[in-house]
């Protein structure tokens, strides 16, 4: 039998590698004194399991009860009288049987203790040996666990947690057992930290890009559709078409081709490109075309483009010339994931992506990835993104465990990521470097950035690949006359249209630069006399090429200037008497500022100014 | 048993309605005196089938040779000899005995009797009613044959028909059967008449745009793909953004709101819409996202977009003072077509169309069609569309057989046809009506060009529907607080981007309009050092937002203009030393005309002139 200590010890190695390990053992911790104050509450309450997640923890139980608002105070009040006892957490091991006598009343437990005597861990998937079983109490509470905790319940803070909601969840996540009672808190090492935590909540809850999308009328999920299939609706599809006409022109001046190529193509496509074999999980399933025997071909959503902007490279002869070339396209790909997982704009099951693949010369590689890097830079400055940092994202440490599914070519992944990280060391860019998040046939650089949590995702990336070039037997002809491969190019510069649009709905909490706007100016006639004047003055706007809406309502002016100003509108015009007779309007800004009356020309050359400048201000 | 006058008499009914009954006759008569020459010349050869067709016929026969030309010269000799003879060609009834007696040595005809005896037709199809068995005689050559025929072979011009080519073709379509050799020929009343078709066939085929998208490399239809799925090179990519952007801009300013809406949709959408009961064998077979239990839906590729902007008009509550709602898209649609019918840009199994439909009240149906009448028009001339005519295609003529899938709501039927007649007849435009051509839901004005070859078919389409808004159950709120029920009309304008692009690339045979030209401007400098001020120019224009090529080949001058104007390129500046000296371009055309030397800004005054206005014409 392990000594306590190796028992305490043993409990570290369940710590994700990722996740800070003094909070991880306050929240696990916290997890087991809720699970004492609810069985006190509700002694017919059987507790299952409670892991730590991000930013706090769950705990469910079987409870045939709803608990009130009132329960929830009762049991977090008991949670502080537990924390002030300082008790201690001890561990003992047990053996299986030992463990069955324990929670003979928890049908839960026992299956639980069944799964880990046959070498399973608590969500019954295969473990790594069969574990230790240890049991964990403090105070009067006992559970089943394989740690880590806290020494003491002294330890955690008394106002340092909150507990957020009750909701439903299938025991072991399937939808044929029984529901149960989940218990959601969020906890953290102080009361600063958890106040610092909910505003950090309140603020990302403000800037949802799901409410913003609602309210501004930006986008829909409509479950008809199927999960993950959100419609842009009439704004939306501006702030779309605005971002393709931006970053399609800087493309094109950088000398880059645009393409149509098709959304599909036979299942052998994806044979011969890899991500049949390293990428099935996540296309959609094939269609069979079956025509009786002479065409009983299998079509799939593509998952990406790179193999058809392939077909594009290969549709004539290159020259060592011809390159660099450089093929883009606004392209659909598709990804099937669980309806339960996606969500809004940001996760989706069809993107479109701002694509480009480069096809090189081997002394073009860097030059080629610096270009990239330049155009990230200018597409983001004018997007008003100032905060991201760029990561060098390789394939699995060796010294690790399998992350990922990665073609087999130690020399190309060597070759590759040194090409990369060349790149990025001579563009004085700080960077860093992280295993297992390489693409399948290759390594990237991922340009990260931080939503309002603090949560880092990947927005942009630039992958070196030597695979599909090989794969496709691409080639061009050398100065020599001698075939030659070239070496690939990947790269996102604004990311998905989905992904950018919810970044930006985020960044801007819907307030969009005047350039990005879906509507840029509401024009509100105070009376109807003044309809007529102000219905012109949107045409030529319209005329113009600026987004103008004119609010010819029943509405009081007022109201009609609130409603402007809460879809976001960033110029509101009133049109009145004075204004008309002088050719002018009075322009309020959407924050509530009110610039005055300006002659019409004089707002006109305003507009022009802040749009053609892409900048943030209202007032240039 | 019928008389020889009643035989002949009912050999009419089997003439197509839309095919010339005395070509018909003449060609069908052709094909039997085919089949006596190639009886006569390869005595083993067994006839098939010889049915006419478009602009000619046909005859398939079991061969186990390849005729050289020189065969074929001696076969349209000896039809020429056979029409000369003036031989009557006479009809008698035989019973299935003296048939398979008669043809003994054939089995195709047996097999064609056996069938025929049991009440199918020569294709293996259901007949109506067991026909009564006929032969016709020409000559010494016997056919089992329905007719009908010339009276005489001396009714037949032996220098109006051409034999064309041989080609393999399998016995009843089937790759499980014997392939037979069929012989092709066209046929006309006269030898003009056959000349005239030869010189459009010829036009046709300088003008196929498969052979210009080849050599212009506007677009490649790349087998792995799969049938029907071409993708666009960059030259064609351009050209369709131009399309895309010309008819968004017309649009919008018309009042239309662009959307994105997914290309895919649960199959229930479909199943609400009708598509599913009427349009399922167009729709690409559905995919199963089964995900054990809680989400085992199917999933479709959209065939339209209709269901899809009827989710955008429900994403919120709307009143009779929001109404005419316009929603546009360019939307992708999935047509499923044999892969053998599909092919270059014209027939494909995946489109995008400028899409729309618009939510209206009753009173303004009218108006709104009338709108897209006018927005048509404006387009079609921007375009140099000008030969083209409406068509009212109207559900199943009531006397005749059913042609089509139709929703069963006669009053709706009648109260739809008549309002857009009515449209038709306010407009003062010429139309004529069809029955068995509208869309499953609603009858249609359809907007008919024709090709070279004197093909008619659907460009445009303007639809009225109040089935989709009953089985969506659509409302809006009226004046008297009341719900009430809009129509919609569903509208392309300028076709689906892939049908358009192939329409005008043999409309101006590749020769686009400088607004259309995928490129522009080809720079050609004449020797090394009249590169840096070629490049300059070439940057100049890019950054004007033209498209320019700047040929900095080693090619020699008149090798570059070559290949530029094989291009199709409008306009080919030739830079040398005097040209340089005096910041002047000599401007060729396409054509070969000569401007001669122009100041660098008077082209570009030209060049912003040609493309602004939009006209046909390279010098305004």
């Amino acid at each position: 039998m392990a000594t306590e200590a190796e028992l305490i010890a043993a409990g570290d190695k369940y710590i994700p590698k990722d996740y800070d390990p003094a909070l991880y053992k306050l929240r696990h911790s916290l997890a087991h004194v809720l699970a004492q104050a609810v069985c006190e509450k509700f002694p017919q309450a059987k507790p299952t399991i409670g892991p730590p997640i991000e930013f706090g923890f769950y705990y469910d139980f079987d409870l045939d009860v709803n608990p009130t608002d009132g329960d929830l105070e009762w049991i977090a009040n008991r949670m502080r009288q537990i924390i002030k006892g300082k008790h201690a957490f001890k561990v003992r091991e047990i053996t299986a049987d030992e463990g069955r006598a324990l929670f003979k009343d928890n049908p839960y437990k026992l299956e639980l203790i069944d799964g880990l005597a046959k070498g399973k861990d608590e969500y019954g998937n295969e473990a790594v040996g069969a574990p230790t079983l240890t049991v964990y109490q403090q105070d009067t509470f006992v559970d089943l666990c394989r740690g880590p905790h806290v020494p003491t319940t002294g330890d955690l803070d008394a106002k340092g947690f909150k507990i957020q909601q009750v909701t439903g969840s299938y025991w072991r996540g399937d939808s044929k057992n029984k529901m149960l009672k989940r218990f959601h808190a969020t906890a953290w090492a102080s009361a600063d930290d958890l106040k610092a935590h909910l505003e950090r909540l309140e603020e990302a809850e403000r800037r949802d890009h799901r409410k913003i999308g609602r309210e501004l009328e930006l986008f829909a999920n409509e479950p008809v559709f199927g999960a993950g299939f959100p419609m842009l609706l009439p704004k939306g599809a501006t702030i779309r078409r605005i971002l393709e006409s931006f970053i399609m022109e800087y493309e094109r001046k950088a000398g880059y081709q645009h393409v149509f190529t098709p959304d599909i193509a036979k299942k052998e496509l994806y044979k011969i490109s890899g991500h049949w074999d390293n990428y099935k999980d996540s296309m959609f399933p094939p269609m069979d075309m079956g025509e009786g025997g002479n065409d009983n071909e299998e079509l799939c959503l593509r998952p990406m483009c790179c193999p058809h902007h392939i077909q594009v490279y290969k549709s004539k002869q290159r020259s060592y010339r011809d390159l660099p070339i450089r093929i883009a396209e606004l392209g659909n790909m598709y990804r099937f994931e669980r309806s339960g997982v996606v969500g809004g704009l940001s996760r989706v099951r069809c993107m479109t992506l701002n694509d480009a693949h480069l096809f090189v010369r081997p002394d073009q590689v860097k030059g080629e990835i610096a270009g990239v890097l330049a155009l990230m830079k200018k597409a983001y400055a004018d997007l008003g993104i100032t905060e991201y940092r760029f990561r060098l994202s390789k394939n699995d440490d060796p010294s690790g465990p399998a992350k990922g599914k990665y073609v087999d070519n130690p020399a190309m992944w060597e070759s590759s990521t040194k090409m990369l990280r060349e790149v990025l060391q001579e563009s004085g860019l700080p960077f860093f470097e992280a295993w297992g998040e390489a693409a399948f046939y290759g390594p990237k650089i991922d340009v990260q950035v931080k939503d309002v949590m603090g949560r880092e995702e990947t927005l942009s990336t630039i992958q070196a690949d030597q695979h599909l070039p090989n794969q496709f037997q691409l080639e061009y002809k050398d100065s020599d006359d001698t075939p030659k491969r070239p070496v690939m190019i990947h790269r996102g510069v604004i990311s998905t249209m989905e992904r950018m649009t919810s970044y930006l709905i985020e960044l801007y909490a819907g307030a969009f630069p005047v350039w990005l706007a879906p509507v840029q100016v509401a024009i509100v006639p105070i009376a109807d006399r003044h309809f007529e004047f102000a219905q012109k003055l949107g045409d030529a706007l319209l005329d113009a090429d600026y987004r103008a809406e004119v609010d010819l309502s029943s509405g009081r002016m007022q109201a009609k200037i609130r409603d402007a100003a809460k879809m976001k509108v960033p110029y509101i015009l009133v049109i009145g008497d004075k204004e008309m007779e002088a050719n002018a309007v009075s322009v309020r800004l959407r924050d509530g500022t009110d610039l005055g009356a300006k002659p019409v020309p004089e707002f006109l050359a305003m507009l022009e100014r802040v749009v053609k400048s892409r900048t943030l201000k209202l007032v240039p």
